[in-house]
């Protein structure tokens, strides 16, 4: 299975996206595109010491180290 | 919903852009493009230590991380 | 042979996949695309400290350092 | 707006320039192309601990941090 | 000599490779392509402080320094 | 003025070029490309702690962050 | 003078080529492409505290920040 069909496969649905600074964001997976850019719905933000709510997200694909189904 | 459609939406309406050097430019989203190279207007920036008013801001896409809907 | 011949004929087999921030996962390789884009299923992440199972995950193909067969 | 379109209306006037270093180069903007390399004139730089005159800079848009109206 | 003929003329010979992680990796090269992705074969690699067998590796080429003819 | 026609207007002129590693060398402008990878001539390169003569150097394009005229 | 240009009359002749992680390689430039991968011959490698006879390397150019004529 390609990575982008993966992806499709979990539009809509709950995934959460470790970032190269750490941080992960836990959200409804709303859209991406071929270079991995995302929109995230409904995000919570889990950084080192910090969470916090942040609504909807758009994520710059170069930064998205993985994607985990949850 | 593609992300530079969820961008299209937010036009002119208030954005906040995180930069990889963990800025946080919180202002109205007036342009952006394919690579996301972004124009703010009425930008506040938000530095570790510091606050202060810059106006219009051009941000070079490769250095965004992402973009939250206020 | 090919490096994408070589991943070809590890679908559907065990590998682990080391990652720049030296997070290593192993899981089956369920699929590739020609940017090194990957999709593991039912995956052991290793990290520093910490050792979890994290069910499928999509890998940005930017931040893979190598690919061993199981 | 577009990023370009704003960078065109800055054509001869003041800006000044963040780079990836942290070097703040302030100038008259004296052209730019799609990479956003740029060519800042009567330049005053602004390092951790130094100011100076340099005259005319190009810059390589791979550093281009963001780019501000005076 | 471009740089490519030189793989190839090192194909299913030993060579050893070295990765920007600092790791070395000897082994036999079984396959290449255009942006030096690699297939190594009976792989001997040598990080800081370890030294183990992995059998068959693919690196992605973005992760290597230079190749060494043994 | 578009800043290839900037790097054309110092051909055979002095430039001084920084580079990413904080390298400046300061030398006679031989050429160029579109990728910004130069030849100097006559080239004094200055470290943190070092000066040195170094004659003909071909700098690759990434590494440069700005040209300044002298 | 191209770049290009230049590195096609350094060929067979003995340079030496700075590399980002400050390995400094000093041989015979026997090739190279567009991109700036090389092969050198006879090397000599000098490295922070080291220096060692290694033959024939090919290094990718997105390592290699200059070449020097020697």
């Amino acid at each position: 299975m390609l990575p982008n069909k993966m992806l499709e496969e979990n539009l809509n649905k709950k995934v959460s996206i470790l970032l190269k600074d750490n941080t992960l964001l836990e959200g409804t997976l709303s859209g991406f595109d071929d270079y991995m850019n995302m929109v995230l719905a409904d995000v919570e933000e889990n950084g080192e010491n910090t969470t916090r709510k942040v609504g909807t997200i758009v994520v710059r694909g170069s930064n998205v180290v993985r994607v985990v189904q949850k």
